[in-house]
């Protein structure tokens, strides 16, 4: 899924989906229209490990997707072939001749995140980044340790999000998470409310955060 | 310090200064002069103990303030009486004659959560509140039973912000803190930064989120 076309530079914006989504789920999809319509941009998404067309049923059932994906999760390995789909997806869309890509930036929450780091820990080219909704509780043990050495290396500006009541990262480890992202010009939003009850004006902020930043860094280009 | 007038009634902000100040410091009388001047609402401030006009030398040397006050931390009493003064206060403003109170918010961080609290706890005129810099981690055993108790009764919306560096709260112990707030309408915005480096525009945040919700508490009154 791609959009945005014209010769002057535009902003791109790559889209981690959740755990049990796809490229094409409704969330991604909108975050992209979003994006499209409202602002110019142009936004980007791919399938996460064991989820949509790499599966052989397409991933349209959560339910089966999500009880492999959480077997996945148990293994660090999908993050580090996660991150290289991401570099090669970049490195395509940066490459396509019939535009010109200005900025570029991240949102990716939940299995976004998991996804999102070991790639942002490497990946210079990404400006700004919306992350959240993952922690170290909840995590298995080598998974974590992955995911922690890729927080340490990410240093470009963040918003992060929580959820107090989050069923399946406590706040607590959330906060471990956060601090262990190397990145100064960060800040962590925490809201009442379960896994999938992210305030609309919240997930809102996050669309305000990505397009202003990567604005400024086009004015500054 | 009392500001604000007319017949139309006005939002009145109470705002509880932090540890070594006093009611007529450089930030309460900045946060009153911007609430009165860019907003037209009334606001208000008294000093804690220990500080200011209640002290014989005035309370004008904020490393003496500060040594009596982190030794009047040690001890829950000061919560009691400093939300005695609030209630009172808070009566003697809205009994005033010559203007009409419209709704109330609270504004303190740090030493203004400390005696927040207790004062909010009890005090069901208060629409809105901006708390934070406080946590468990870094007060006294007794005197966090006191505030743990009182966050528990405590149930206004509310704005919290928090420094990932505070080198008198760590951030675990003010995520515990913001947890045992009863409060279903709040959320916390967790910045880079010491005790002292609250960033700008999270500054200028806090003056937004009770701008707004006094003005909506003042429309559907």
């Amino acid at each position: 899924m791609v959009a945005g076309c014209g010769e002057r530079p535009v902003p791109l914006v790559l889209i981690g989906h959740g755990g049990s989504q796809h490229k094409g789920s409704a969330g991604p999809r909108e975050l992209a229209g979003l994006l499209v319509r409202d602002h110019g941009f142009a936004a980007a998404a791919i399938d996460g490990p064991v989820h949509g067309e790499r599966r052989s049923d397409g991933g349209l059932d959560p339910a089966a997707v999500f009880a492999d994906a959480r077997a996945d999760w148990e293994h660090p390995g999908s993050l580090v072939t996660m991150a290289a789909d991401w570099h090669a997806a970049l490195d395509l869309l940066l490459g396509m001749s019939d535009w010109t890509a200005g900025p570029v930036g991240y949102w990716g929450l939940s299995m976004g995140t998991l996804y999102g780091l070991p790639f942002l820990a490497r990946e210079d080219r990404v400006q700004a980044a919306v992350l959240g909704l993952w922690g170290s509780a909840g995590t298995a043990p080598d998974t974590w340790a992955g995911l922690a050495s890729a927080a340490s290396a990410v240093r470009c500006p963040l918003l992060f999000l929580a959820q107090l009541e989050d069923q399946l990262f406590a706040p607590a480890g959330v906060l471990e998470l956060f601090t262990a992202l190397a990145s100064r010009d960060k800040r962590m939003r925490l809201n009442v409310g379960t896994h999938g009850e992210v305030p609309a004006e919240e997930h809102a902020g996050t669309v305000t955060f990505l397009v202003d930043r990567l604005r400024q860094a086009l004015a500054s280009a």
